[in-house]
């Protein structure tokens, strides 16, 4: 199984990696005694039976994929925690009154795949199954997450839908990405919501003519005009106190002596303001429409690839995350998140709340990800609390 | 034959093509009698006898192969051209004092493997024959040119050199790719030196972390760090009335959700004076250490791969060349070059002069790339004329 080059963790969506993951989570999960599903976009289900096997499961989810050089923790511990959740259930002989179900979620980073939390977007009726599965490879257009799953043999059975495969609740445990929980010395970050979030793709055209014989005046070079956009992203990410960044970048053709006449390129910008987020992302794409214009170049296209609204999580799940942080004396705060996940999706359908662990320096997606062991134990006693309390509530209403 | 998909001639060096194209070659003047050679490598040599053989032959060389969508003429116009010489040569019966050679330089263009003008680099002793074999392929990093003229059968018995291979002189004609001909109504230029010109290889390397999550104050985003300087050279190409240019340009990670860490950009600087050039190029090496140290990026390498001094070209050559055009009657001015072309590296070992083709609206390396059967015509007589001049020079020294 080859890493990245750079020691980070390479495990694509439906890559070979990705097939030996999947491959040690249905064994870990069949020797715990679970009913283990495969549904049709490659989410895999294990369900342990409770008291009351006619309500939905309570669901503990996350995603074992990571980008093209990732660390251990955006994405394992959420499943690995969930399995955890299921061991102590067992080795202490506990019933709870409804089904739990550990999920690892198909493609939640969409680095190789956008768009990402693709399957809890699926499930949740956002996104269909039949666009979701046509999908290409970002550096081979010519394959699809369908033909891939197919081909790691994880095109399941099972229905990708909140309604004939429901859910009673979701919870779910990550990395903090950042440095708020970290900063403030707490345990443990109870999260109650998520700031807004655009994707764009950018196409810029110019016209590509000799470097060494073409005058500077009147050029066409998308190079230049796509490098003011990325400035600008920068400038207008700085200046309304969000995020914005310019990820993907590809400029054509790639020839010592011509100047370059394609730039495709995708951005993203952050806030958790809608309004705000809003302005923002008004401006960029002025900004980019008159640079284009000035400077000779076709905005082939501008394509408005993801949005995620601020939100809120669900109050009863927030209150069970809390309540269990609380009932463990772990010192706490509620905070946002600032990215996807697949319980954003899931927030859509089913009671959904989220557990943050600090993790190093704020780092992720990158080789120097880390959370202490401690801060990890930390998390997944709360997501377990969280979830016998979320279950004691079930035991009421139905039982 | 599979050209470039928007329709431009993809003839790279040593490719499928470029071996379809020197077959031809091969085969047409093998009918007209040539003696044939094909050196280390792969330039194709094709001598017509004259009445001195102990004289090194008067050579008129270009090249056949193309950028990665580039046009019929830069290039082949320059080959075909001395093929029609050596034609009118037999047809008409008349024996030249020197013997002639047609030139095939192997990769003039380097759009595949970098450096261009390898052959002749290596001919004029400017480049070692060893360095040049093992340069490697832009797309696939595992390949060399050495490796590909294997495969294509060209990798020739002949010594690359111009003490063991001489040339009396060397003749060329090439499409202007400006527009000064043009502009100025004239049948042809007389090429009498040309612009100096310096290529940069420049790496920055940023640190990678998610786009959503990490604050904008501190990153290290090597893309941002890229993109000043992509609008930096444009602005000291501008500024001192020169041309300057980034041409290739990767960012890597290639992921939606990785802020960029890695930068690989070439660019070019041109100017016809040498201290004007010189200023230029400091000007950008310490706007870009600058940039990247107030960014937190390193400059993990800055190589100045390439630099053609401004130069002239050889006082009788250009004399030949200019009393073939006043003889033939057409109109003409003198001018530099702006770009690359073997020409410039034969010039350093012996007598070279050049002659310019007006094109259409100056278009080069594009499929757009045009000029008139007119113009390619008397741009041929006047290479004729000009091979003929120097050829009674050489009688009237040697005779």
């Amino acid at each position: 199984m080859a890493g990245a080059k750079d020691g980070g963790l390479r495990r694509l969506s439906c890559d070979d990696n990705d097939k030996i993951a999947r491959d040690w989570f249905a064994d870990e999960v069949k020797a715990l005694g679970c009913k283990y599903e495969v549904d049709k976009i490659g989410s895999q289900w294990a369900t342990m039976e409770g008291e009351n096997n006619d309500i939905p499961p309570i669901g503990v989810g996350s995603h074992l994929d990571s980008v093209q050089s990732g660390g251990k923790f955006d994405g394992p511990l959420g499943v690995f925690t969930g399995l955890e959740v299921l061991k102590v259930l067992k080795e202490s002989g506990k019933k709870t009154y409804a089904p739990i179900s550990v999920i690892n979620w198909t493609n939640e980073e969409g680095a190789r795949f956008p768009p990402g939390c693709m399957s809890s977007a699926v499930w949740s009726h956002q996104l269909s199954l039949d666009y979701a599965l046509s999908c290409t490879d970002t550096a081979d257009r010519t394959r699809t997450i369908g033909s891939e799953l197919q081909r790691i043999g994880y095109a399941g059975p099972k229905d990708v839908s909140y309604k004939t495969n429901p859910l009673s609740a979701h919870f779910e445990i990550h990395i903090e990405q950042g440095t708020r929980l970290e900063e403030a010395g707490l345990d443990v970050g109870v999260v109650d919501g998520g700031q807004g979030m655009r994707w764009y793709d950018v196409s810029l055209r110019g016209v590509t003519r000799h470097t060494d014989t073409t005058a500077m005046a009147g050029r066409q070079d998308a190079l230049v005009g796509a490098s003011k956009a990325v400035l600008e992203v920068e400038r207008i990410g700085k200046a309304y106190g969000g995020m914005a960044t310019v990820s993907l970048f590809k400029s054509a053709p790639q020839n010592f002596c011509n100047i370059p006449a394609e730039v495709d390129f995708s951005f993203s910008m952050q806030h958790p303001d809608a309004a705000v987020l809003a302005a923002m992302t008004d401006e960029i794409e002025a900004f980019i429409r008159a640079t284009a214009k000035q400077s000779g170049l076709e905005v082939k296209s501008y394509e408005n690839v993801w949005t995620f609204e601020p939100f809120k999580f669900h109050d009863e799940a927030v209150q069970c995350v809390e309540h269990a942080a609380k009932e463990n004396g772990f010192s706490y705060k509620k905070l946002i998140s600032h990215t996807g996940h697949d319980s954003i999706y899931t927030n859509f359908v089913v009671p959904t709340a989220m557990v943050f662990t600090p993790c190093k320096d704020g780092i992720s997606h990158s080789p120097l990800e880390y959370a202490s062991p401690k801060d990890c134990s930390v998390g997944a006693q709360v997501v377990l609390g969280a979830v016998l309390k979320y279950d004691d509530m079930l035991r009421e209403r139905h039982g």
